[in-house]
């Protein structure tokens, strides 16, 4: 096979490995969106035929054929083809260490394994759930040996998130942060408190899904491409650069977690509407990893969403939506915004002690893996550190263990990389900063320059490097975690005037 | 081969043919309901690959293998495999006169034109949608020559949607209907006019909406299994006998459509979603053909939808939902749900002039597929033909040529299955009188008499049964259009008071 040859059997075959993963993703989308419960069965069958065939053609003959070619002529590719091998070549590693049946009983798991977590957390009932996430356990274990047998198994799961993250590093970007949070925390504790009581002003639901297409056009998310679908759990899921589907909840006593749901999703969808064309429907295509993938999400929903700058930007909309509002100001609306106190609620913390609730998921994951607690064990332990962490007790297991989807959709090692992402946002922050006065953008309603900017330096890329060199070619120095503790204490000595 | 191992082997294929066609049914429900414009990219991919590969499934050496194997053992096969084996042979058939790149190119364009169908349809512009109904035009009568040379490419075209219907016999057929409706319907400009002005009472979305969930209730559709999305054009889709969509379109100002049009894709509905068990998965799942598919669906919409029972069952919820409806009489709410008049749009017309619709659409295919008319002649031809059939002048292309997607979708011989699928039910109707009082049973909510006879005739055999063999053994008799027209000269002298 010539180079050239390879090249376009590869792009055949990329294009069908992207049909056989937009179907699935579509059956998924609606899952979560629309479809009646009754569809589990016929969808568990299609996954399980889509997932078998989609293993054969990744792992099949022509793959093979193609990836051998590939490696043969190896310093003839371009940058993007070497990388498009390499990343073939560790994914077929992978696929070829795990039996297919097993392969695809994963995959029909995973599909009753959400909709069982759904109706566990519906009845706050985590002994529906525990004999699937027992399964799920056994089985991203039983993978990973078979995988890579040389590499812990934890580490392994992180890597699938963030290739190249470790416990060990981790345990030392959570220990910088904890020893800035906490302390942090402490002060916040003995100031004056901030009133937040006005941001359970009712808020009809019709109104706020008018909030969100307006949060959405001021973000610069395309109608055309981008559309906004309401569920449990908010996610986005990118088919391509032409379409991308963020989703949000609507609570009407609660309007900012819808808000800054929009504008989390909205980042996630910015990343992946702005892959460079080349790169349409390969394997290049979309954000390379989940902690990039935060970085974006994380700096749209606090770094920017929750700046004075940028609540100023919506307050008008805000208080036109909701009249009720207008009695407070937007000093006082951001002040609000950012009020940090330890919660039960992950999605709904605060960007301070945010953190601690992916430690209290880093831990819990961690012993899973390692095996030092049983299934049946790990609620107890999740409200213990609770407690441990945030002070505060969990009263049931629907705003407990099973308040995420991820573990049901098999995503362990997935939590560690929200933390990871704040982090790479506040350092790209520092360096946009060098090139534009990024307040001074947000104000005067010029959100383009942001996202011309992150188009630049990270979305253009799409999977073409790997997570840690993106980064470091983004921010033109190694990865620092100490100008993520310093955003935290410049921006909440702000907020509270400490 | 064995029997037994081919009965296995093709339990696997048509698992696999579900697969395909379950999530390229998911793709279109996606595009028709939510899906971004620029979806439109990447589902083209996506279908142009799916079809493909379940192209070469369906045709493939395995497929050939499991065919040899079943006509080998022909005779040993129960009734249920002699039938798969002949619906696979008439399939393959089919599929292999017509040439892959052909048959994906098809698939691909099909995909672009209902874009630009409802493109055109909005700006009420034929031109944008000329070019693609001409290329589909030529891909029908192409692929009829390649597949049945013997046969006239029209009634090949019927034959796709009801096995078996010709032209002689539409000609035979619509000739009764025209000798019985024409008259009737010069009567009924004679009788004193009903009014029903009040049906454009505004009738918010929301509380629509409402009725909707109700009717679907009285109608016997599962929640689990049958849900309701809001689209242009309504349509069901049936994904399998535990997972059915069907849709509608609000208009406040016309609550009616929406009404009468949810009964009616409910009756599709309520087909789909009553195969036998053991028919899940194979091609014996679901309704044989659109002819008995719309007796199902116009046979719930006009003959039990449109009753005064019916009316007189669902007119409490009507008027709580709409107070201001509540000084017209449940009578006179039937009467004006029975208005014959000649108008402008198929979905909307009444029972007795609904067949005239057909006939105009019919005598437009048949010109079409003989290439009697060029394309762009196509909408002074239609024009012409409303002017003939119901007397009336179509002012633009959205209310004239635009208004059905079905050509759009390739759909050239579905629509007389419309007009047969009201005479079966009329049949039906007489059929079922015998076992019981159907009026009462509506009068008295137990329209679960009604489904049960239906399941029992008609639903629960699925495709077992060529349409023709199914409705004589439902019918005792063959079929016969005159219970058609005399139900309909029954029910418009009660109506009208003749």
């Amino acid at each position: 096979m010539t180079t050239k040859e390879a090249i376009n059997r590869l792009n055949q075959l990329e294009l069908q490995e992207f049909a056989y993963s937009h179907a699935m993703g579509i059956l998924s989308y609606d899952d979560e969106t629309v479809a009646p419960k009754g569809s589990v069965v016929p969808r568990g069958k299609t996954m399980g035929v889509l997932s078998e065939l989609s293993y054969k053609l990744s792992t099949g003959d022509e793959a093979r054929e193609i990836l051998d070619a590939l490696k043969e002529h190896y310093d003839e590719l371009s940058p993007e083809d070497k990388r498009r091998a390499d990343l073939r070549d560790k994914h077929m590693r992978e696929l070829r260490a795990i039996p297919m049946e097993e392969y695809v009983a994963y995959s029909e798991l995973l599909n009753e394994a959400g909709n069982v977590w759904r109706e566990a957390k519906n009845k706050s009932d985590y002994k529906l759930f525990e004999p699937y996430l027992g399964k799920i356990i056994e089985t991203q274990k039983r993978f990973a040996g078979l995988v890579r047998p040389d590499m812990d198994p934890y580490d392994y799961c992180l890597d699938q998130y963030e290739e190249g993250l470790t416990q060990e590093k981790c345990e030392a970007f959570f220990g910088t942060l904890r020893a800035h949070i906490v302390p942090l925390l402490e002060k916040i504790k003995a100031a004056k408190p901030i009133d937040a009581g006005f941001l359970s002003t009712l808020f009809p639901v019709e109104a706020q899904r008018e909030l969100s297409k307006k949060v959405m056009a001021v973000e610069g998310l395309p109608e055309e491409n981008c559309i906004l679908g309401e569920v449990e759990h908010p996610f986005t899921t990118g088919f391509s650069k032409y379409d991308v589907r963020i989703t949000t909840h609507y609570y009407e006593d609660a309007f900012l977690s819808s808000l800054y749901s929009v504008i989390h999703e909205g980042g996630h969808a910015l990343y992946d509407l702005h892959s460079d064309d080349r790169f349409c429907f390969t394997s290049l295509e979309g954000g390379v990893s989940m902690g990039v993938h935060e970085s974006q999400s994380r700096f749209y929903e606090n770094i920017i969403g929750r700046s004075r700058e940028f609540v100023g930007l919506i307050y008008p909309e805000i208080v036109r939506l909701c009249p009720a509002l207008a009695s407070h100001s937007e000093e006082e609306l951001w002040r609000a915004a950012n009020v940090a106190q330890p919660s039960l609620i992950r999605t709904e913390a605060d960007e301070l002690t945010y953190p601690l609730h992916i430690m209290v998921r880093y831990e819990m994951e961690k012993a899973m893996i390692r095996g030092d607690v049983k299934p049946a064990d790990l609620p107890q332990m999740w409200n213990a550190l609770y407690k441990e962490y945030l002070g505060i007790d969990v009263p049931d297991d629907k705003n407990g263990i099973l308040q995420d989807s991820h573990w049901s959709g098999g995503g362990i090692g997935y939590f560690p990389s929200y933390a990871l992402g704040s982090a790479y946002g506040a350092q790209l922050l520092a360096k946009m900063r060098e090139d534009f006065d990024v307040r001074e953008a947000v104000r005067s309603h010029q959100l383009i320059k942001v996202n011309n900017w992150l188009e630049d330096k990270i979305w253009k890329y799409g999977s073409l490097y790997k997570p840690a060199e993106l980064m470091e070619k983004a921010f033109g120095a190694p990865f620092d975690p100490t100008y993520y503790t310093d955003y935290l204490e410049r921006k909440f000595t702000e907020v509270y005037g400490l």
